[in-house]
């Protein structure tokens, strides 16, 4: 057994086409878990779960081995890879979609693999819930269970998505999202109504204002780093959430100063990350640079 | 000479009518001044440069003495008292302006009281542009000007706008406005392009997202106070300056710390100031809670 996964992680793989103001680009390596597998990684070996189709170029699986992702839980299906086409506004925050193909992941049905079921830490990234459920049924040795979701598990999938959220330790969703589930405006009526949902931790991301972490020991606030240029936001928060669970696998324990810790350096990462199209700036950053801009984080934040 | 007086401001004196999702209000005390003197008085001694009408009710003019504000500067005269009526969204950010109607304002040539003339300290609140010129001309003791404006003298007034903020220290504008006034939407590029203009500091605030210092020395993230429940947001911004003007008059100096700790200061005011319509809690407000939200907000802000 490959005792040394201490992290996995599901979520999409996906093929984008991307515009924003900085050019468009078609066949960018995406999806929910390549951000989040490629955050994480600089803290731990991350197992990931997901599918690609037979479409998938052998260079992006280099990549994700260059990465030092571990791969045994991709799953490779006839048919093509998840593919999604978004439209930026000039804010670098709205987006159009285009169009989105399903591919493979429609009839995606994962198995967790042996070497990932006595790992700790889990993130279950945004997917189906039904499959979150289905491999957190399999994480017989799971200690710290993070769940991310979106609009669309919110509009269609409310108690496969309660069930899960009531199986985890933290919830992630962005502000609007978080609004959306409780029917809350006010983020701190929000956040008690999510962690009254079963997670002892609720972290509501709010893009470049930062993230806020809600427990009943009281708020953490997060700034983002203010990035000097967007290229591309896809993926953000899920950059986010894989560097953070990646650098709480490498303490090896949650405690309100490693979770503050995690967040920083979730911030760092994923500054860097949307500084490029796609993970290419993830591909070429190193730990240092992500402790240097940490540390600069924190010194712009010091009151 | 009256000396004690070591922070004045000008700014306009409104009787408002606010409609909110907690109620409608009518002849509510309002303008920039109000809010912004309020909110210094917890520190010093605050001069007062506004116009009031002959409708303008002596219970707001108690309500300014028992806060402690000096009104040396007040001018009253024959005609209604500057109103505005405005309608927020549920979201308590967006609002809609029903009316304007200037009275007293449209006149207004305000001369600065013998008493204020010395006055290191000097918060330009947002009014015409050329209102805070002549003021500043009289300004001869002024060491640290801070000028604030909106999107009308962005778009009405630039020439005598562009004049006054080459004169001031430090500048403030929201987010939108800063983008408006630069032509950038990344903060980073607008505060630089802000800085070009003269000011030495440029403060970017952001409401319920908190607040950006920019110098050449570096940026400082300044966090919101996570408020519970919002009731009016009218003249938050108005009261974040003059708290912050208020505490860095309080201590005499401006340094990278004190600019910081009277952010602090500034976001623990904003956030009771938002707690209910008008001034009003402001009016029961005392110093103790103002210290203990700041430490609360530096706890939560802590990395």
């Amino acid at each position: 057994m490959d005792t040394d996964i201490r992290l996995w992680m599901v979520g999409t793989v996906g093929i984008d086409t991307i515009t924003t103001r900085k050019g468009r680009f078609e066949n960018l390596l995406g999806g929910s878990v390549t951000y989040a597998g490629a955050a994480a990684s600089f803290f731990t070996k991350v197992g990931t779960v997901g599918v690609v189709g037979n479409d998938f170029p052998d260079t992006f699986l280099e990549r994700y081995l260059k990465l030092g992702m571990d791969l045994a839980g991709l799953q490779f299906e006839q048919g093509p890879t998840f593919h999604w086409e978004g439209v930026y506004e000039t804010d670098m925050v709205n987006r159009r979609t285009v169009c989105t193909e399903l591919g493979v992941l429609e009839t995606f049905a994962p198995e967790l693999p042996e070497a990932y079921r006595q790992a700790p830490f889990v993130l279950l990234g945004n997917i189906n819930p039904d499959l979150q459920l289905h491999l957190l049924d399999q994480a017989t040795g799971a200690k710290f269970v993070a769940v991310d979701s979106m609009d669309l598990w919110i509009n269609c999938a409310r108690p496969a998505l309660n069930q899960v959220i009531a199986r985890s330790h933290l919830l992630t969703l962005n502000d609007s999202e978080a609004r959306q589930l409780t029917g809350h405006f006010n983020l701190r009526n929000c956040a008690a109504a999510l962690c009254d949902m079963g997670p002892e931790y609720v972290l509501i991301k709010k893009g470049e204002h930062g993230a806020l972490l809600f427990s009943r020991e009281g708020i953490s606030i997060i700034p983002a780093y203010p990035v000097r240029e967007v290229c591309d936001p896809t993926g953000a928060g899920d950059t986010y959430a894989g560097a953070f669970m990646g650098y709480l696998t490498e303490c090896g324990t949650v405690s309100p100063e490693t979770l503050r810790q995690g967040l920083l350096r979730a911030s760092a990462v994923a500054a860097f990350g949307v500084e490029d199209f796609s993970t290419t700036r993830l591909e070429s950053l190193n730990r240092e640079e992500i402790e240097m801009r940490a540390k600069e984080l924190r010194e712009m934040a010091r009151l």
